[in-house]
């Protein structure tokens, strides 16, 4: 063990921080990535700044609040001037790669308005944000009529024997029928089915063999790779044998109340009229999808412990960061709900551990961390461990090596926030309201959780009388100054914001040192008589 | 008269609101700019996003507040990904050129890293926000030894006869002593003298010829032209005969209050220390200074008169739209301060009016008007002007035509919001503050003025009972209701703002429609039984 040279970003997708046995789980056992916390550190009370894919995958590139990078949404590009990992890292001597899925998308009128050809180095990278996209795979590839020609995983599938036009579709997330017909993957009922494709072909496998061969090929490094894989957001299918090693009574309860559906909130109005909410109610379709959930949680274990067991074996477990996260959460019909969008804990809360070998780090092995952690934290602390400086100017998150090395930061956040704009799936049309309008941002501290919406009233929970967060708050008289409190946090939140991202503290200081300390010869004079 | 074509956008540097006498000035006659006000609409309350050069033009070119688009002050470059006039109004047939000063710092990180050369089309844009430079001065040459070789006016000079390594500053803006030795403009004590040239040759006169030129050679147009007076600005010394066309019997009252200098805010504490505070607050200053400062605007309208004319023999004056306006205004020792920066009605509010020769703005000539007005509002009167939709993702501003056009918009705004971070001017070092740290953002009702800074607390004045803001209530606790209540404006705002630039609304729109009403094929189906 010696100084810490590479960096394993590895992410899953919509993976609730409770589906792990480390983190309580009473019926997944998740032995690799335990193996991976009782090395490191477990922090209990991670959160993502936005709770849907893309912006809160932005969040984690760049280090900066959703509603600061602007990327708040799927679909919605990362402007051409946003900094990301690969842009800090590559600097400082990492390669720096993706293996697997980001919900990039290039900010094309930024490019053609500045020039920038997307073919060359700078257009390639800024149209991945920043990752040399040594595999990418956002999948979610549609059923077969549109089908990528191109797609690198739909080729080995061909490779290995799966015909058509779009293998990832047709087998990786579908099942057979009796009279061997399509059952799409898409649709919750054919969770229980196993996927049409051997284990070793699925698309955890084919990224995790990916990831070992870049591992490879960056023989002494050093490197930093984001393995990002797809799994367990849906498609909800896996292959065998993963698609039947847990039952409908190995699934948590629902965490949901009957008064909630009483709820005047329009947002919760709208969303419990949703096809994916009114389904995820259902307990049938809890009991059937919940179960391929886990399985393919499992199988991105067991695929950990053959990673992690290959870094062994090639002394990479010696001097290379692991961090295991994922982007949100997934509300699987707690609180009458589906998929992630909202600030639940549920759909907000992250698994979130990380190993360094750093001898270092060494005071903290093993341990669980209660602080509250942001995703923007992996930037800074990434950028200390290639040995840079974080430009505090641009970055908003924390260095977590501090915590690593068993420091006490005296001045730790006591709070979280987590920001949304949920107008792709709200009912703008019903609501006569405009997109920009449907946006939330939620603070939580130790004991509130604060959700301030722009158009609506606000809600609010008692994390510590109603952890389950059944009871809204936000329209009883007798909190409008728990309310109010909030909100002031919410203003200094925004006012610190890193907007001035074109110049650095230094100059600033510099300057303001010479108008109080004026040199003997100036360049102009303000205000000299 | 027909459908307005062109657009004349004029403004000053650290122009006044009040030093016009279509605005009240008792004894500084301003005939040709009043005859602008008698032919289009004056806006009595305009205010600047950012009180200081930088911050605020880079709001006016691109219609975003400051803390949106970050470039807060002087020397902060505009983010490679902020659109600006020129952006703009060029897709739409414009040429869009520039005449004078922008206090433009090009983005060098981000034009390096994204490989935009300087050199190219993309590159000047991108360096000057977004201008054809036709005529690029800031007007802030320093003395001699750092004069630039290659400043346009400077060789111009040089043909006119004055030699030396910077005309700009031995003759423009110095004057001559009795032994011939050369008395800085840059001085106070040297603004009662007549800068060392002649009138026709002083930079107001030769910019007012370049933007002729300018005209002249758009014959047809269509075009936008950035006339941009680097005066009233310091270094006030004015050419004869303007320099004694005012005595110190012809300035306005200091408008300040002993009980001022009693302040605890460490804010105006630390000013009051300031060297030019400190020389704005002596009554021989500012009856040398101010009937300078006072010259420099007779001047400017003097050379106004000779460019309406121009236009009128040319035409011009049927098928152009004129913004005539400012960046900021100038303390002048009100409140006991020099410069601006703060947010007093001294330093934010703007002489802000519009002339459009189209027909319909018949019902709204010579008429006053006192809605509120930012800067960011131009943008969308530029784009809806040159035919363009304006993209409300993107731009913060209100188009004014329907004001011009005598319409009564029913929601219109009802407070204005000006910015600050003041890093660079205040004495980090002796209140231990980081340049981050020095913020501040002011909203103004009809009635209240409140200022929020991000490390004291907040200054409150009732503008009705206090109009000339001597009196803080911002500590009273008589008054915390109040402020809460504009606390909660601020967060409004914020949250409102258009951080998510790469997608406009109407994508967003309508995928919402298509989850609530779904198309019989989908590429994905999310949560589908």
């Amino acid at each position: 063990m010696g100084k810490t040279k590479n960096i394993l970003f590895i992410m899953c997708d919509q993976l609730r921080y409770d589906y792990l046995s480390c983190a309580g789980h009473p019926r997944l056992e998740t032995p690799n990535i335990d193996a991976l916390a009782a090395k490191g550190v477990r922090f209990t009370r991670a959160y993502c700044q936005a709770p849907v894919c893309g912006g809160s995958r932005m969040s984690f590139y760049t280090g900066r609040y959703a509603f600061t990078h602007g990327a708040v949404w799927n679909g919605v590009p990362l402007s051409v001037d946003e900094l990301t990992i690969g842009d800090y890292l590559r600097p400082l001597g990492h390669r720096v790669a993706l293996v697997g899925k980001t919900h990039m998308v290039a900010d094309r009128g930024g490019m053609e308005r500045l020039k920038i050809d997307r073919n060359s180095i700078e257009g390639v990278l800024v149209a991945e944000c920043g990752f040399e996209p040594y595999e990418r795979d956002d999948g979610l590839w549609g059923t077969a009529e549109i089908a990528p020609e191109n797609l690198a995983y739909n080729n080995w599938m061909r490779e290995q024997g799966y015909d058509g036009p779009n293998p990832w579709h047709d087998f990786a997330n579908s099942a057979e029928g009796p009279d061997g017909e399509i059952l799409s993957g898409w649709h919750l009922r054919n969770s229980r089915y196993p996927a049409r494709v051997k284990e070793e072909h699925s698309e955890t496998a084919y990224m995790t063999g990916r990831a070992m061969q870049f591992i490879e090929e960056c023989g002494d490094g050093p490197w930093t790779m984001h393995l990002s894989y797809i799994k367990p957001h849906w498609p909800y299918i896996a292959p065998a044998p993963y698609h039947d090693m847990f039952g409908g009574n190995d699934i948590l309860p629902a965490n949901r109340h009957p008064k909630e559906l009483e709820t005047d909130h329009p947002v919760y109005r709208t969303y419990h009229r949703r096809e994916d909410c009114r389904a995820f109610s259902r307990d049938e379709v809890r009991e059937t999808v919940i179960p391929a959930y886990m399985g393919l949680i499992k199988q991105i274990d067991d695929h950990l412990g053959r990673l992690f067991a290959f870094m062994e074996e090639n002394g990479r477990m010696d001097d290379t960061m692991i961090v295991f996260t994922s982007d949100h959460g997934d509300y699987l019909g707690d609180h009458w709900l589906g998929e992630k969008e909202l600030f639940h804990e549920e759909s907000i809360r992250l698994p979130f551990i990380i190993y360094d070998p750093d001898p270092a780090s060494d005071a903290t092995r093993g341990t669980v961390d209660d602080r509250f952690i942001e995703s923007i934290d992996l930037v800074p602390t990434f950028i200390e461990v290639a040995g840079g400086t974080v430009p505090e100017h641009v970055v908003e998150g924390k260095s977590l090596l501090p915590i690593l090395h068993g420091e006490q930061p005296g001045d730790w956040r006591d709070y979280v926030i987590c920001e949304s704009e949920f107008a792709s799936r709200i009912d703008l049309g019903a609501l006569g309201m405009a997109a920009r309008e449907a946006r939330a941002i939620m603070i939580r501290t130790g004991k509130w959780k604060y959700i301030h919406h722009l158009k609506f009233r606000p809600e609010l929970y008692d994390l510590e009388d109603d952890p389950n967060e059944f009871t809204d708050l936000g329209a009883d008289p007798a909190y409008e100054e728990i309310r109010s409190r909030m909100r002031e946090t919410l203003t200094e939140n925004f006012l610190a914001r890193n907007f001035r991202t074109t110049v650095g503290e230094e100059p600033l200081a510099r300057r303001a040192h010479a108008v109080y300390h004026p040199p003997e010869k100036r360049r102009v004079y303000i205000g000299v008589w």
